[in-house]
């Protein structure tokens, strides 16, 4: 027999049971996504919860890999459970489907780890909807991302929700332009991705006044397309000029395929996963304070497991927009009707039918009355009680109180 | 950059990728699963991945508590990747589920982990797909689980298959009523599993032999209703007269529900779980080798996490099915259609209704040729090119060489 201890019966932190309405919404938000996805050409992958940590690692900022669950199984070797699905999929391009035509497109919904601060929309497992699209350097592969995302979000119905475009190659363009050293570097992303312009100042203090200048100007690139022109005038250099060439055609092609209304333009956006290479993105919706869709260009990742293969994708957290969406009223979970049994094999027939044509229907199995079988519908909120009278199943009469 | 060791891009032993035809294959599988389970009024249920080991291991075997994935949260805390969902579908109705209307009933489908020794069919992350009929002591509710396993193999059209129901409260009563004393009673379990008469004989060598008689007899009462008449006669105390009274409802529920021609009655079922208290049952499927479910009834584990709740469920295992089907040709996992891009934005318009349609349609992202193009759709096996031609997505003529 079970001993009481303290963690008797409790889920560790960060982790949740889904049941009723919750497990129904979350069901049916999957369903759209990977209908959505589907829609696209996307089809589905399915990796292992687990794999050997030293290629999960892979990619993975310094952050993600602290915040991994590791293990080790019974030879010595370490295990991981995936925080992220980009490096699986990555490993499987490199040494499973290089030679395969591309490009490739892949989606998953599927669990992902991390041990982090626990918060509202931020579980330590939570499910991730996401696509990659391998084998494509152009902005049309960008841009069919991006443009997939915002159609993401529509199917799930996300309110108001904004889509923020940046392009880490001009920022780190800049860097390289300016000759600014790697550990400044770091300080001055995090302070552009704070969107602080005194931050950035302060960080480059005694830096020549060009410098600091234009790095300060960065985090206020941000909004329509004009943003582009002014960043064309501040930063001439090649570099700089393909990434905003490279935004400047993702944003038209989004337009004219009426997805651009959400798309907002951030040069300042420059966060994310050390793996990104090009076009980043991000999603947000009102009263989330973090981003429900992660995504961007990775085009090395792939080269750390086999041939080097060009991708983009993005990931969406399924809690996230849960949060945002809030709880909806459902009855997807509820039976769409009660039996009260009978011997007849005939009755037994009628249910099987009832079956088939897609009406859930649950039976009784505790010999209980009509009345009791009544009051137990209303109690569950079973819309209908069928009895077998005349030889067919037949609805009750459900009394509704209040 | 990425380090060459052994395990580069390696997957443990055990765990697999699944993409293309079979992750189609699988994902069309469990979602007939689930449509089965709704239809009978089943709601699904999300537990967690991994939890505190201490609570998984409550009424599992102590070989699979052996097999179970461990590991330590960052407070010193044991948590373990779940080995099986049952408990955890016991934790939440004995912890939060408790005074909710009666019976509940549960599906679930999602991946288990044991670390097992692997082989076709045989993975160490493989998932489950289960139900659970939630305060219900009935014969009845026996019937409908044993009768929702029947079903669930018909809808993913497993070939031959063959249920066998037995009752674990027949052999325990023999067991008790001669008075076997328990570490022979676990030798003549593994004997009886055996289907071995002779070897329960070899255990019992010098015991008397009315007992030896009976208990080789046990392995042999295997067939259609008329074992039960044989079995009644063997045993003729209450306690196995009980468990002989409940497999005789079950089975004639079953005949009555149509459903009963795949059941043989094997009163020498005596494996499974340590936590089946009553009916337990068993499906094969010609050519693989173990069960691709297990089932029974569970009256006592919600007790360890709350107030008594009798309970009777099943788990399917999704790869021992596939395993059984062998490869299905499938097209689930192809595009319907590809798409000769224009700048229009009717084109876009187009297309977008298409897909709102439900045809899955991949655009070209790499500025290819029609000829290109037609060859591309050829090597992947998709069916259709279209292309924007006097304003609408007409199809292109393909070539099919072969």
């Amino acid at each position: 027999m079970a001993e009481r201890t303290p963690l008797h019966g409790q889920l560790p932190r960060g982790v949740q049971d889904l049941f009723g309405a919750a497990a129904a919404q979350r069901a049916d938000l999957e369903a759209r996504l990977a209908r959505t996805f589907r829609a696209w050409g996307y089809t589905q992958l399915i990796p292992p919860t687990f794999e050997y940590y030293e290629n999960l690692a892979l990619g993975l900022s310094p952050k993600v890999q602290e915040d991994t669950y590791r293990f080790l199984d019974h030879r010595g070797h370490t295990l991981a459970l995936r925080p992220d699905i980009t490096v699986q999929t990555a490993r499987i391009v490199g040494t499973k489907l290089y030679d395969q035509p591309m490009p490739q497109r892949f989606y998953y919904i599927a669990p992902v780890f991390r041990y982090t601060e626990v918060q509202a929309g931020r579980q330590r497992e939570f499910s991730q909807a996401g696509i990659e699209l391998v084998g494509a350097t152009t902005a049309q592969a960008d841009a069919e991302v991006v443009g997939l995302a915002v159609e993401a979000l529509r199917a799930v119905g996300a309110p108001d929700f904004r889509v923020s475009i940046g392009q880490i190659n001009f920022f780190r363009s800049v860097l390289a332009q300016l000759d600014v050293p790697p550990a400044t570097a770091e300080q001055v992303q995090v302070a552009v991705d704070h969107k602080s312009a005194a931050e950035v100042r302060a960080i480059l203090d005694g830096q020549p006044a060009v410098s600091v200048d234009l790095l300060a100007r960065i985090p206020s690139l941000v909004g329509g397309p004009d943003v582009l022109a002014e960043a064309r005038a501040l930063a001439p250099w090649p570099q700089a000029q393909a990434a905003l060439d490279n935004l400047a055609q993702v944003y038209e092609w989004l337009r004219r395929a009426g997805l651009a209304a959400p798309i907002v333009i951030d040069l300042g956006e420059v966060r994310g996963m050390d793996y990104y290479t090009g076009l980043t993105f991000e999603a947000f919706v009102p009263g989330v304070g973090f981003a429900v869709i992660n995504g961007g260009r990775y085009d090395r990742l792939v080269g750390y497991f086999g041939p080097a293969c060009p991708s983009v994708g993005f990931a969406l957290g399924v809690e996230r927009v849960m949060l945002a969406l809030g709880e909806t009223a459902t009855t997807a979970h509820l039976p769409d009707a009660l039996v009260v049994m009978s011997d007849d094999p005939d009755c037994l027939q009628a249910l099987a039918q009832l079956r088939a044509e897609g009406l859930r229907v649950e039976m009784d199995v505790l010999g209980r009355t009509v009345e009791e079988l009544l009051a137990y519908a209303e109690a569950r909120g079973i819309p209908r009680v069928l009895a077998w009278l005349d030889r067919r199943l037949a609805p009750l009469e459900v009394e509704r109180v209040g």
